[in-house]
């Protein structure tokens, strides 16, 4: 095969959630007419938002400004700090538009094996912003893995001696959920959290 | 969210496989460090790619010259021309090693629905290749669906009169396959062309 159009196929089979397969089947369908104007628009879009889009200096979303939409706005309760794992978890909140806080985006888990430290995940910073805001709550929305749940604890340490009231995402039956397809551990947290009606 | 973040998670979820979800995911990781430098190699290549990369004038597989490497190449048998749809099938072939003979590549199926007609797969000259070249046989390498047998048979019929050996793939159990998940059709098909043990 050609040279360049193997290390196109190499280079998208990188991306998350593509591999060799399914990166030859986006390559051949750029080059052969039906998408090519497609790739010219990957292009344009590409080089456009890699050169605008940076982090925010508050929250570590991403956004074209320094400071960030949800950050900027002032329909927003400063006060409520959701704290999530990634800039894709934030979006899927902001999809739910059952969160009207602001965030703090880790990027990252703490991970003994990775050797992600603390610095990494600008915990620091989330700890001045909620001495400096007036934070009265920080909801902890991190995935329930072990190291969603490590990083949890340990950021429940940190902001222990702030005295600020800290919250976890609940665990239980996903809506359009069927029990019978369910683990057990999301079960039995189902169970033991079940609501009663009143 | 950020409309230039939008416009690039909307051109990457129009690519083959991919949907909204994913394509989130994919921009996001481009954008939040962990693949910065995988964004810039991908509008790198995509540019070289693109810029470069052509049909072949002979069997309309793609290269950076106007005849591709099988059809400049010397080793390969000019004799027998296989018929593929898409260059993602020459390439599957090619892998496989098993073929040594030169290629037309469709670029679609006919279909009445999308109204694609014969002119659009390159038929004449596919017909003309094989009086000019002396093509002793043509494998039609086609898949299995509607589309696949309705373009074979038209293939075939347009073949007919120029006297020249034609020959389909083998239908049956694929290697590592497991009987118990096979559609029906694909049992029928082994059975009834089983090889016998000699």
């Amino acid at each position: 095969m050609n040279s360049r159009v193997e290390d196109l196929i190499y280079t998208i089979s990188k991306l998350p959630g593509l591999g060799p397969r399914s990166a030859r089947r986006i390559v051949i369908d750029l080059i052969c007419g039906k998408s090519r104007n497609l790739g010219e628009r990957l292009v344009h879009n590409l080089i456009e938002t890699l050169d605008t889009i940076r982090d925010c200096k508050v929250c570590r979303n991403i956004d074209e400004k320094e400071i960030c939409y949800v950050c900027r706005s002032n329909k927003r309760d400063s006060s409520t700090i959701c704290v999530v794992q990634d800039v894709s978890d934030l979006l899927a909140l902001e999809k739910s538009g059952a969160f009207n806080g602001k965030y703090h985006v880790l990027r990252d888990l703490l991970s003994a094996v990775r050797g992600t430290n603390p610095k990494n995940l600008g915990i620091e910073a989330l700890l001045k912003r909620v001495k400096k805001d007036d934070v009265k709550e920080v909801i902890l929305a991190l995935n329930p893995t072990m190291e969603g749940d490590n990083t949890r604890y340990y950021i429940l340490e940190k902001l222990k001696p702030l005295k600020v009231k800290t919250s976890s995402l609940a665990n239980g039956v996903p809506i359009g959920g069927e029990l019978e397809y369910l683990d057990e551990g999301t079960l039995e947290a189902a169970l033991n959290f079940r609501t009663t009606e009143e």
